[in-house]
């Protein structure tokens, strides 16, 4: 192996320590909000793992739950009540929602000023105008976060992207352009995968199956795994063959350990960015 | 030459008599409001064209003219009137407005549903978001209009876009995105811009000086120029090197008479569509 590790959990810690440091001196705290609404289980462990963190920083939370069968208008109403509560700081949506509730509806209702995840139009529609929205998205600001922390250059760099969510894919290629980099965005639809992949001076892989093997990277490639689940085996893997490409990259995040981390570190930084902006 | 042209005014002119035909079913009109700020010649001009071809298509127009030296709160204060403004239907702010004038929050000030060129946060969010804005931006949109007009496909092609304008490129990009484009977005800041654009099915560039030559495009691309300025001997040029480019590439849009026609057709399309999302 030659890469180097892109540490998300010790970014993670380092970031935790000067929030635990603002936070001490801060007379009021911020309050995080979320809804969970059915029955994902995944869904539960993330929310009470965003729950627990909250707190060993000195940040509230509140879980809103709700059965599988509630309503839309139930959480739009909700959503209304955090918007116009003064001592509610940040609104998240655990997704994903029941499959009958029009989750672009249930995003749009929250105030853009509490949408710690930046996932409204407003903010969304900064980000794509190239202007400050009142926060990133949580993954790809902990991605770029992680990139800065190695001094891994940006700009003039060709970036390839695969995955185009609105949550990864589409704003952290946005973020990486405004930034300077060269974009490209890939996914489903693509035809001849890996030689686009192969020109790549930054990969963020962002599908969540196992598909970047060594010769999908050039060398020296920075890799950026963001994929994240249990193999057949029962283990948890991202989409990057670790190991083999690994040989032939010059930074690789791992799975577990990597962006992972870096997610909810920005979790918790734009929270409180939105309690400063507020206040 | 063996492209063959994508013609612009063609269908403008094919589009327009629909237009004309639908307006002269309507009791009501649409209206085109159009705020002129400064003494930008080009943009009178502009400004002006598209008041004549609204009133020639049965659109009402009007233009509301300002000074250089007009402050920002006027221009505000105007806005806030045509948005309450029933009769209005579409509110441009033709660019670019005075230096001491802050454009984005002129462009945010428009209410989405008024908002024409589809700039505002609220729209450009949606497009980003792949969902429905209440109408895209117009030179993007007639790009789109002329690519399906000759039936070019879309989905599956890789898509290199140059230049990352938030009227042109980057919207552009996002819509052949959701079209299942791959796509590549290229900058002033991309290194070796030919390899990246050889490997494009489809160019657009939009970037404003004579860039795009013969080595610069694999054979049978689809070229796409949106480029438009006075060259050095006062003739009207674009991007790409027309005569040296068509001998290779499948199609190519000429300039002028490609893509600028399909803009002042998109303006005209976006004001009925608002017409008719209102009623």
């Amino acid at each position: 192996m030659t890469a180097k590790i892109l540490d998300g959990k010790k970014l993670r810690d380092k970031i935790f320590e000067k929030v635990k440091a603002k936070l001490t001196n801060m007379q009021n705290k911020p309050t995080l909000a979320v809804i969970l609404a059915g029955n994902n289980q995944s869904s539960r462990i993330y929310v009470n793992n965003k729950k627990k963190t909250a707190e060993n920083l000195g940040i509230n939370s509140i879980i809103i739950e709700y059965p599988e069968n509630v309503s839309e208008k139930e959480i739009l109403d909700k959503i209304q009540e955090l918007n116009k509560n003064d001592s509610v700081t940040a609104i998240l949506v655990q997704l994903p929602l029941p499959s009958h509730i029009n989750k672009n509806k249930v995003i749009e209702s929250i105030l853009p000023q509490k949408d710690v995840d930046g996932l409204t139009s407003y903010n969304s529609g900064k980000l794509f105008a190239g202007e400050k929205p009142y926060v990133y998205p949580c993954t790809p600001k902990g991605i770029l976060l992680l990139l800065d922390e190695y001094n891994i250059e940006i700009e003039g760099k060709h970036a390839v992207v695969i995955g185009r969510s609105n949550l990864v894919g589409k704003p952290v290629a946005q973020m990486l352009l405004n930034r300077n980099a060269t974009v490209t965005i890939c996914h489903s639809k693509t035809k001849n995968l890996e030689n686009i992949t192969k020109t790549a001076d930054i990969l963020i892989s962002a599908v969540g199956k196992n598909l970047v093997g060594e010769k999908y990277i050039k060398k020296d490639c920075v890799v950026i795994d963001v994929g994240i689940f249990k193999n057949n085996s029962g283990s948890i893997c991202g989409d990057v063959d670790f190991e083999n490409v690994a040989k032939h990259a010059s930074y690789i995040s791992p799975v577990p350990g990597g962006v992972g981390p870096m997610t909810i570190a920005s979790l918790m930084l734009n929270t409180i960015e939105l309690f400063e902006n507020k206040s």
